[in-house]
């Protein structure tokens, strides 16, 4: 063989453009079958709209029709009624990759790359040579802008075809048609699932879709609230990498170390400011720019060595409990499940991003029970049907020993089996996706300990439910056969001695010895008046009026021998509106209601009972009751309150 | 809710540097946690010096040294014998995302990106703040030069910190030291199964691997042989996508469509070039760059549909089944499977990409029975570790029933649960792998379709293997019973009448009425004596002479009542080289060796025998054996010809 020097291999070597990568690499965006492409140009325009809709504070009404020509050529049209974009950025935002508005801000969005759509027009004109067709309209009165571009892919730069302005009825919006080879007869189903799965996490979008057929759904748009905007936030210094902070104090304006700091990352103030500084050893007056990596080493250790508040929640959108419940519930609703359960844990940071879990679980019912259970994944609101073997959340998931709640999972380890569906969303402002397909999240310890912990909690709950059921049940059976046999018994003695019947109460407070809690449920629809919209709160502010009134009823009955006195806490809802509340409590949060109960005599009851506005019916469906100041063996029906 | 504006939106938008991308995004280049960002840093490195070693036609030799230094970084060298890189090409290559030799060029090789090796340095940078050190000597006698770089990631470009010229011991390599931030204690097994696998499957390559605490293992050189260097190809006209075809036609420099078909595509000759035109309709003598899109569409339909030679192998570089067997013998001696099998798939077309399956599967022992199945994944040689769930090899076998085979697999879907381990490994020009850090293939229908037909073929011969294990057992019982039992009966019987021993060879065949063939696997050492290198053959240029002969007898028993004449094929493996053959033989191919067996009459046998040199003791230790022109049902230890 003969060798090969460093000159000749020299000559070989060249720059690739970004778009070039891609073209040879589409299925890195997601287009590596005709199945999954279908679904991807979807999936990418509506994302797309979805965020300039919200963004622009628009109610986002979309618009998605496929025609499959012969030859598996399928054209996708996606239409919103978002801002538009001004003329200038049309070529930008889809002719060229790696162009975006949203890279740079550290908030919650659905697209981060600046990747998407323009993979999609790049797709479509490497499988199919046609032009993508781009129309938007940026305000009412003006024309539409028509502009039929391609993509140079050794350049990664848009070339226009032709552009015209024509009229359109719409007030604004954008209008995105790309044809694109597909695999339409495969690939519809999974397109109309990540609709339907769109619309049940983005209630406040009505979408439709325009089979090849002719066939129209329509997602009807169920809240008319647009989510709460994620704001933008500045970097948070638990977990930025000693690069970026470099790289940071490289393009400051800020002249000394102490306003660099304050000015830019999010949650230091004066005070945390100088433990920093005080904890690396280095001179808050110090310039930034001339800061040695030794110097910067210590401020970043320090950084992870002091107390600095979590980072601020706003950037962040979660879907909230009721919501992930009222969604599964809706999927779940022919299987007619056992329970479903949710959990939400407190914001967390990786690498210096913020994000949240969320999870759900649903057991039993009609669901399969041989089969693995099914998981539904999230992120930022966005469903993710592919990839889930190589998804964080699924190793996370795996990774739990199910065995212990009731499911099959062969030696403690991966998906288990069982008649379960589990659901977990993952809001962040940066999601870190194996990939630019956005279809799996990386295996980062800190999203994985946060998921594990979120299902640890699903199935920690799930445990206390079958059990409050069990001991429920058998102080239930307990309790008829004293509360019905005994004065049974007392009537026939009476009667066989001729005597008046005894009065049981406390004999039967004697056998049963505990506080017995009970509740019910009910909802009740009601009219607008203007006495119950104040009733329902003057917080609705952006809240859902949904004119169901969920009405929860809890029976308190003492059966020990004493007196009992204690405080009673109702887990409620974060999303709803506390109406009226009987007796009068002493505390209300946004998460519990706590009532100090009077001095109770054994053998009597006490009513407690609260209005909840802002829920669909159903959404809150159980009490989840706790007792403080009386020990808990004590009492059925609620358990011991461990504080806020 | 106020409304934003599409201008004020589009103040936002900017262009994203890759640099800057895979910065913020380093999850996706396998930086995702400090466990794999270790193993990421040490492979890139690795697969870099193999490709350039191999390209150069260099026997590899590669040092690999980890220091773990306080706060969780890592200091890792690479070091390889290598070619050397130019000096104007160093800030490039090693400061430069998307630029590399390798992208352009249709052939296997590691690297294809242009991304790994600076992104370990764009990942050091980020997590330490310290520069990589480079140094690079391309010729004997020439002074090594030592380059400091960064890399700045709003421009994607080097920046070098000092340059300086050294001498250097080598005649010629380069040798990269980069600090990054990584977890030394859980990533350290990673990194020494990485590159324990990759001197599997790089039999050529010497690897010295120096731990942290001085500790130094020796991944052996077991051939002198550098691997066929593939070939750059041409695009292949199957699956070539229509976009590329009219890109193509466009820079093309030919005028005419039949000299810019036959130059620019592989496989294409004079007479399928006028039959791609003859059905597509075209004039031959079209100047490419003049034609519209429906012409491309009609030329681009037309090659899916002729009959088109399958692309040369040359461009791939497949491990090959013996080395495959080898390997899985060497990583399972300790278990003593029961058997071992292998599979080599034909090479395939997806998206004009040449690719190749290989398959192997280890059974038996005392593998654990009831975990799921191990996956050993390569790509191109190179071990895939991570992102297992996520690879299309691994969806192949999870959609095959495996409990036909005899192994555990809920509802027939899965991972497979059993005493196995199985390896797959594709090799083609372009991986195409789901990100950018290379841990997991797409689910590319073409590639998915061929791992299954490997699996199957394993599968079934598996299932062959039993069965004649099954059948050649109860046949040998009854052989056992006549050849043993009967004699002894009869010389009894004898005695007791005085008279003498009857003949009972017929009444043997009479009762058995099979051809029973059996054989036995010797090795034998060689001295290199002119004669036995002559013996071993003299195609042995490049092949290696391990000085082991293995000499395979093969019985044939007539044990049927007619005499019997027919033709006898023994498998070989490829990369054997045939020695004497006895008897004299009618055919001998790459892949068997056909005898014609003169008529053996009734109770008698005939030796065969053949000696293969080129392999390992144990490279070939059972003969896979057929024959043609007898009724296969009469012959016990062959099964029928089913042709070439």
């Amino acid at each position: 063989m003969t060798k090969v020097t460093a000159q000749e291999l020299a000559k070989k070597q060249k720059e690739i453009s970004v778009a070039e990568f891609f073209e040879r690499n589409k299925h890195i965006l997601g287009f590596g079958n005709q199945t999954r492409a279908l679904l991807t140009s979807v999936k990418e325009g509506v994302d797309n709209s979805l965020d300039s809709c919200e963004e622009a504070g628009i109610l986002p009404d979309i618009y998605v029709e496929i025609n499959n020509h012969e030859d598996g050529e399928c054209k996708v049209i996606i239409e919103d009624n978002g801002p538009g974009i001004i003329n200038q950025q049309i070529p930008h935002i889809f002719g060229r990759l790696l162009y975006g508005s949203r890279f740079h801000a550290i908030r919650q969005s659905r697209g981060q790359q600046g990747i998407g759509i323009s993979a999609v027009i790049l797709y479509g004109q490497l499988t199919t040579g046609k032009h993508a067709k781009i129309q938007s309209k940026i305000e009412e009165g003006r024309p539409v802008t028509v502009v039929e571009l391609a993509i140079d892919t050794n350049k990664n730069r848009a070339e226009v075809i032709s552009r015209k302005t024509d009229h359109w009825d719409k007030p604004s919006g954008t209008r995105v048609e790309v044809s694109v080879v597909a695999d339409y007869k495969r690939g519809r189903r999974f397109v109309y699932d990540y609709l339907q799965s769109t619309s049940i996490v983005n209630p406040h979008a009505q979408i439709t879709f325009k089979e090849h057929d002719g066939t129209v759904h329509v997602f009807e748009r169920t809240s008319e609230v647009i989510p709460k905007k994620s704001i933008e936030i500045k970097p948070h210094p638990y977990g930025v990498e000693l690069g970026t902070l470099i790289k940071m104090a490289k393009n400051t304006k800020s002249r000394k170390l102490s306003s660099f700091i304050k000015s830019e990352f999010s949650s230091m103030g004066d005070r945390t400011t100088i433990a920093a500084c005080e904890k690396a050893g280095l001179d808050r007056d110090l310039n930034p720019r001339n800061m040695t990596r030794e110097q910067f080493l210590a401020l970043h250790k320090a950084f992870q060595e002091i107390k600095i508040m979590a980072p601020s929640m706003d950037c962040l959108s979660p879907i909230g409990e009721t919501l992930i419940k009222r969604s599964l519930k809706h999927e779940t609703k022919e299987i007619s499940p056992e329970f479903i359960i949710t959990a939400s844990r407190p914001p967390s940071v990786y690498s210096g991003n913020p994000f949240q879990i969320e999870a759900g679980l649903v057991y039993g019912g009609t669901l399969p029970k041989d089969t693995p259970v099914q998981i539904m994944r999230f992120a930022n609101r966005v469903p993710l049907l592919y990839q889930q073997g190589g998804c964080v959340t699924t190793s996370a998931i795996s990774s739990i020993d199910w065995r212990r709640y009731g499911l099959d999972q062969p030696s403690g380890k991966g998906i288990p089996s069982g008649p379960a569906i589990f659901l977990v969303h993952v809001s962040s402002t940066q999601i870190p996706f194996t990939s630019e397909s956005k279809e799996a999240i990386a295996d980062v310890p800190e999203i994985e300990n946060e998921v594990k912990l979120a299902f640890r909690e699903c199935a920690r709950k799930v445990q206390k439910h079958i059990y409050k059921k069990v001991r429920r049940q058998k102080t239930r059976e307990k309790f008829d056969l004293i509360t019905k046999i005994l004065p049974e018994i007392a009537k026939k003695s009476a009667k066989m001695l001729e005597k008046p019947v005894p009065m049981l109460d406390e004999i039967i407070t004697k056998i049963m010895d505990v506080v017995w809690i009970e509740d019910i449920i009910e909802y009740e629809k009601i009219k607008r008046t203007p006495l119950q919209t104040t009733l329902v709160g003057e917080n609705l502010d952006g809240q859902q009026q949904t004119g169901i009134i969920t009405k929860s009823k809890i029976l308190v009955a003492n059966y020990k021998r004493t007196p009992q006195q204690f405080n009673l806490y109702a887990l409620i809802p974060e999303d709803a509106v506390v109406g009226t509340v009987e007796p009068k409590p002493i505390k209300i949060t946004n998460n519990y209601i706590k009532w100090k109960l009077n001095t109770i005599p054994p053998a009597k009851k006490v009513d407690v009972s609260f209005e909840l506005a802002g829920l669909d019916k159903g959404d809150f469906d159980e009490n989840d009751l706790y007792v403080e100041q009386i020990n808990p063996a004590y009492v059925i029906g609620a358990d011991k309150w461990e504080g806020d």
